[in-house]
């Protein structure tokens, strides 16, 4: 049978990044991540309004270069590791190929955000973004 | 300007939970949220073979009842605090209104998972399962 309702993700911006290959970006922002930005769509200005330099907040991207069709994976691309379900790793192909990154805010100027160990590639679609802490807000 | 380009999220499974009403949910999971469990769709038993009873993970959901007009929020429906950018909030109402759960496997019953802390309503859509943890997988 299957899930027939879909529905739509529309970006609220977009990384910026000297990253532009996907093979070459570190596997997690913590290892080696150059300094990036995230340029919000001005329409959404409002619901940025409050993040402040200095914020540790949570990044969700699509990563649009993901393949959905892939359900399991060696993980890291290290064949001598066994095939693993997706589920279980932090695959970018997957069926719905959102990534979450723990990135630290160092500047706001306008609807742009300059971030730190944010590594995603250059031109990837930003979808959301949360404080990392939940019960306070 | 804005962004045109939109991508299509494809539920991987549905939320099985005693809660149905959003108003009467906690707000957070660890805020007395019932065990819940995860129907996932049988194509992707692929996927979840390797989630494991004991696991904590990060559950996607796509928080369907969300207004995704709202832009900003009094945080958890507390008039008396400011008005606050939903980024820097919780809120279920938002541009893509994506929620994170961090969640512990309690059992794994063929593609159903059990679970402790899952804090969404009954049928919400579940679109992505993740490890907690990054650099390992």
């Amino acid at each position: 049978m299957g899930d027939v309702q879909t529905y739509e993700l529309r970006p609220i911006g977009r990384v910026r990044s000297p990253l532009t290959d996907r093979g070459a970006a570190p596997k997690q922002g913590d290892e080696g991540a150059p300094p990036a930005s995230i340029a919000i769509s001005p329409e959404f200005a409002e619901a940025m309004a409050d993040l402040e330099v200095g914020a540790t907040v949570i990044v969700l991207t699509w990563l649009h270069e993901g393949d959905r069709t892939v359900l399991s994976v060696h993980p890291r691309d290290d064949v001598t590791r066994p095939l693993t379900g997706v589920f279980s790793t932090r695959s970018p192909d997957r069926p719905n190929p959102v990534g979450l990154h723990v990135v630290t805010i160092t500047g706001v100027d306008g609807t742009t955000l300059a971030v730190r160990d944010l590594e995603a590639v250059d031109g990837t679609p930003v979808i959301d973004i949360k404080p990392v802490l939940g019960p306070e807000r």
